[in-house]
């Protein structure tokens, strides 16, 4: 283990800001400037608590984009539950704050970096989606102090009442995501992340969704509906859709084929597309890898009801990138299904024998739990753990190398 | 080891015999009336040679079916290569013999069992695949013979001259295969199959096989082939066709459905359709046991040239039978992709890693060699010979209980 020199010095914390202006508080902070013996650089603003590891891996980024009210939290739920633990807003800050905290993994919303609040946008006549309402010098500053190990002051985007109110501390976590609409939309953000997830939820499940949610839950009216949606769609296409050509793995949720003609968006067909070449990521595959495969688990083995569960796998181009998809369209009935299809999945990641099951299980009340988007969700959570620990040993193995010198 | 007791008469061996009266011929053969410690009764006629064995097993017998030209012969061919050794006719004996000895297999051609030669099929206006035209009675008798470890002098049906020849003999060997037109179709001889198997050639590829070898190489006019297939036709579908409802194996040759519209028969879609609850036999599965797969395994690993190769697998019902279904379409460019076929097959009852892909490389020249026909043959001929060992295991262990009593 490498022994530390600290030579520090603490500037005053910024006192009383108008958030208005995010893009100028971070000039003000101040920092800890530490040295390490194995000439890494590490730095924490006055926030922070002052370790010394030389083992201690900077903060892993993860970005995960998609629409808003499109499974994020669901996602970010089963991420988390992956590392133990629950995820909790940080304690005694703002009771309307997006972020999620727990041992490991802090999860931040990216609606955080709106320049604009709601009025300001509308005044603008500029959605949310516009690139125009969102601070990205400060999202990108921010996300690099997090990811050196620099405590930030992060704004917050109150979703209750549409303005910007006073920034949380939020200090670097072992993984960082950040999660909303534009995680790779700026390239020096998008360069900044270990990995990115992309979750796209095609228009007739969107709109499915947005149904059962805001005409049954809410009592808005399908025209309604239908107008919000198409309002929102420019943008969408020009600013939300490109970004899944960066990311390192989609999950594209689908009407089922199963049912011909079928897109009431109860039984979908979700495909995980995992781009090929990825450090620290081996794309999950069935039976044989690079091959192209499908598989109706239901016979002999396995009974499932209508219209039963069909898997496919094989080698794919997207958006000129090489990838491997898994897709799975049905859902399952049974614990005894999950199992059994755990079982043929190669490179989940898993630690134990069933440990996609046991997590699926654990949020049973989970939407999508028996269906593709869960499964695929739970792996994925899966994979960026395997990534977080291989980064984590790379680096443990690389600075015991820099010991040895 | 059980000792044993042997009481024996010998009478006189059948002198020169009008061989068109086949029927009473076995009438008149004679026996060693041969009993063993054990209670088990073994018999053999004057031309065996009598040996002694608690352990031997009774021939094992096999029964293959298909229409004549439907590579019954190539089959015979890779199946007496599994077990080492080449097949070859009985020394010495009839150059027109239409049998084939090696070590451990005797193949019989039914046509042995014509009880009416060419001219005798003419003159009754009958075809070979009539019922009237054959035997079965004798076929019976002198398979139930073999089967018990009796000799036997079998007719010989000369394909050359359309007569029959004098008989010969023919001893009981270790597996005794009847090919032909009618192995399953009295059942009487049906019952003393252990093994079954059914080639079953669909008309497309049929003609387009008898195009190719009467056409081009034996110079017949295409009118020609048309009339011989279609004159056959009400009595192939009468008699030979419904005995693949009794097959334990059948092989089902069609045209390939990689290139739509396909039917030039040069490109193949085989299926292996294996019943279940056969004893001593565990049909072949591709990657999942029981379930519902396609698997192209042309991709990452292997280039394949087009229209590259399809495989099939999963539960079906064949005539109300249970049973699984081994699809291959299209054809093989190169060893190594054979392998990795073979390596991703299971139950495949090969000895050593790439067993198949050697008994197929060494007979590279027979037809059918890179594709499915020659691959299920071939697969089928391991399946063969793992059925034979576990009958003689079986006896084996049975005959050391009955030996400790």
């Amino acid at each position: 283990m490498a022994s530390c020199t600290t030579i520090y010095s603490i500037s005053t914390t910024p006192t009383k800001t108008n958030w208005g202006f995010h893009q100028s508080i971070h000039r003000h902070e101040s920092h800890v400037f530490f040295y390490s013996s194995t000439r890494r650089t590490k730095r924490f603003n006055g926030f922070s608590e002052i370790s010394c590891s030389a083992e201690e891996a900077k903060t892993v980024v993860i970005g995960l984009a998609a629409d808003s009210g499109c499974g994020k939290s669901t996602f970010m739920r089963r991420l988390t539950s992956v590392f133990g633990g629950t995820a909790e807003p940080p304690k005694g800050g703002n009771p309307d704050s997006n972020t999620l905290i727990s041992d490991t993994t802090t999860v931040i919303c990216l609606d955080d970096y709106h320049s604009l609040d709601r009025t300001g946008r509308k005044e603008k006549g500029v959605t949310a989606l516009d690139p125009r309402a969102n601070d990205f010098d400060l999202m990108y500053e921010q996300v690099k102090k997090l990811k050196e190990g620099i405590t930030v002051e992060k704004p917050i985007y109150n979703h209750v009442t549409g303005l910007l109110d006073p920034p949380e501390v939020i200090q670097p976590p072992k993984i960082l995501v950040i999660e909303g609409l534009h995680p790779m939309y700026d390239p020096r953000v998008r360069d900044l992340l270990d990995f990115s997830i992309y979750l796209d939820i095609s228009n007739d499940v969107k709109f499915a969704w947005k149904i059962q949610r805001d005409m049954a839950e809410r009592g808005h009216s399908l025209e309604s509906i239908k107008a919000s949606i198409e309002a929102r769609k420019p943008d969408f296409d020009a600013y939300i859709d490109p970004q899944k050509q960066y990311a390192d793995a989609v999950i594209e949720v689908l009407p089922t084929q199963l049912i011909p003609g079928d897109n009431e968006g109860k039984i979908l067909r979700v495909r995980l597309i995992m781009k090929e070449g990825v450090k620290y990521f081996n794309p999950v595959y069935l039976f044989d890898e690079g091959s192209t495969i499908s598989w109706i688990p239901c016979g002999r083995k396995l009974s499932c009801s209508y219209p039963g569960i069909k898997f496919s796998y094989g080698p794919d181009t997207y958006f000129s990138n090489e990838v491997s998809v898994l897709e799975m369209d049905g859902q399952f009935d049974r614990l005894d299904e999950l199992i059994y299809v755990e079982s043929h999945l190669s490179n989940i990641s898993t630690k134990f024998y069933g440990e996609v099951t046991q997590q699926m299980l654990k949020h049973a009340e989970f939407p999508g739990s028996n269906n593709g988007t869960g499964l695929f969700q739970t792996i994925v959570g899966l994979k960026i753990r395997d990534l977080y620990e291989q980064i984590l040993s790379s680096k443990a193995s690389a600075t015991l190398q820099a010991s040895k010198v």
